[in-house]
């Protein structure tokens, strides 16, 4: 690449935590990667060093105005020991939208790409092996320039943190009970719905926590305008099986395109089973459910990778789906797709990244 | 107050910047307040210490899913020495609102209160005193828990920076020109328009750089349903004054209750010109500039306290208020409010807090 990335390895390497201690997002890696943006300069200084806490001005715009982006994707190590990662390109390009909608400047693909295998291989001893396992990867920008005027930042850090993450499931794949959400908006058209920005996640935290409360883990969020039309559940987007057909809400602006969203209709374009991106209400849902063709529903993201939906609370009413057991097409679409991920089954589609 | 409130002073006091170099938030005074959140402790450690960057772990809530609120306040020197703040408890009431909206916990409003006085004193020094200039005082919260999972932080910081500004006006109030935004979205109902959190200034940062390279200063946020309705002006509320009437948008869930806003319909009442909160669509809007009925335009807010509009572009349509200039209502608010908050003008409300 001809990119001079400067690596400054640790001294003090930290001691790795149990695998049953994992979860998501908990434990980091001993490296990170960061650069820098300022004006007049453009993005410089791309260097990996030990693992450490950033100093950063009070007036910092990020902590004021929100100006930040990030991206969520993850690195798998197969059973024979190599390290593969699951259509990264695709996530650099999203990052750079979501940069694009932020008034963040851009950045090079091919050096974040090529900071992002360098990273990992310096870390490459924390990437977990075990079935369901893997290293979350989580590129972020954010705006550090120290003034409060409501304006793009013209001082920015970009970054790159790993974390080891244990199995989404325990004990395999498991339905999810949801809330569907009619008091709260996640994001609107027009709005940033569409970009990975904190602001979304911040404007979720109140009904996720409420929907926690009534013993649901995540909400099924409606459109904002007309408060009917499904949009995501929780930070995933969501699939429909009702009666032959799969359906999916279709990219409207205020939800996002996943990286999964797009690897699951393609897959399922592939097994020749028919996939609809379109506009979908919720009564539409209730009605297919109450004439029995709503057979599964799941949602899709990088951190479950499939997370099938076993009850959906509808302004009180409980609906059941497939017995509230994972179905056959949820199930079918985890295995393949964990399967191409860890390097065990076969990759038609050239989505795997070596390391 | 019974609340010990520990003070480091600096060492090494910076030089002053120059009245004319000031500008907005680009200057701060040698102290900080900091105080700390943990679950199970709740909030401690109240300090004023030297301003100084922080250390912060890259993976900190804040900086992946925006989870932080802010305030703005000023404080004011008299002609005569004295240290004046205009209804700083209706902010802070708000920050607890925002709070509440964005799942931080609510801080003691008296305790905060008793921070921003002795640290303003702290900083007496730096308050500039020529006529327009002020103290910006800049209350906000950040979560700092340095874990990836999507949900409220267990960890904040509470700080409180402050910056001497110049004077919003180079000579004398002066109008704007402001784009009416029909693209994009800042807030919706539902989501967290009406809490003073950065991913509301976020979403908007693209729009007001647009409107800036088409020449305007501003946007007219328009409503995220309809895509019809006056929210706000840039960050500020914004009044119309339609014959005898004056009106002002609705408080909807989606635009920031003003404290601005407040304060004008307060006073105009009181001079006993109707003021109406409603529903105001652009087309009426219109419709009133046709019919010559639409006299003046303004924006309220703390940077500004009274913003003229000159011009408003209406899908290219230029619709020019009062010929351009400052109208006499918008002159006689700014003059009444400016001159209360600077202790030149007899206070009716009971809105001055001395420090
Ligand atoms: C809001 C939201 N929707 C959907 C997704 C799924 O996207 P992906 O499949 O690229 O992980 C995510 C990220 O995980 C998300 O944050
Ligand atoms: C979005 C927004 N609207 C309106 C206002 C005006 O509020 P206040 O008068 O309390 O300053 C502000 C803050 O200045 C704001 O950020």
């Amino acid at each position: 690449m001809g990119i001079k990335i400067n690596v400054e390895r640790t001294s003090a390497p930290k001691e790795k935590p149990e695998i049953s201690q994992l979860g998501f997002g908990k434990f980091f890696t001993d490296h990170m990667f960061i650069m820098d943006y300022d004006s007049g300069e453009g993005w410089h200084h791309p260097r990996i060093v030990p693992y450490q806490q950033i100093l950063m001005d009070p007036a910092a715009k990020v902590f004021h105005y929100g100006q930040t982006v990030f991206e969520g994707m993850k690195a798998y190590k197969t059973p024979d020991g190599r390290i593969l990662m699951f259509r990264p390109y695709k996530n650099l390009q999203r990052l750079n939208r979501s940069n694009t909608r932020l008034s963040i400047p851009s950045l090079d693909e091919g050096l974040v790409m090529e900071a992002l295998k360098q990273l990992i291989k310096v870390d490459e001893d924390w990437i977990p092996s075990e079935l369901g396992t893997s290293l979350y990867i989580r590129p972020f920008v954010i705006a550090t320039q120290a003034t409060l005027g409501v304006s793009p930042s013209e001082k920015y850090h970009f970054m790159i943190i790993l974390s080891p993450v244990g199995s989404y499931y325990e004990e395999g794949i498991n339905p999810v009970s949801i809330y569907v959400e009619s008091e709260y908006v996640r994001a609107v058209t027009g709005g940033v719905g569409n970009a990975k920005t904190g602001g979304n996640y911040a404007a979720g935290l109140k009904a996720q926590q409420e929907a926690t409360e009534k013993g649901y883990s995540q909400v099924l969020w409606l459109d904002g305008v007309h408060r009917k039309y499904i949009e995501e559940v929780g930070s995933m987007n969501v699939f429909f099986k009702i009666g032959n057909k799969v359906v999916t809400p279709a990219l409207n602006g205020s939800i996002l395109e996943g990286v999964t969203r797009d690897s699951v209709i393609r897959v399922l374009r592939h097994w020749n089973i028919e996939v609809e991106e379109k506009t979908i209400s919720i009564d539409e849902l209730v009605a297919a459910y109450r004439s029995g063709t709503l057979e599964e529903a799941f949602g899709t993201g990088t951190a479950a990778v499939i997370s099938p939906i076993g009850e959906l609370n509808w302004q009180g009413d409980k609906l059941s789906l497939n017995g509230g057991r994972t179905g056959p097409l949820a199930s079918k679409v985890y295995d393949f797709l964990t399967g191409v991920q860890r390097g065990t089954v076969e990759d038609p589609f050239g989505w795997i990244e070596k390391v």
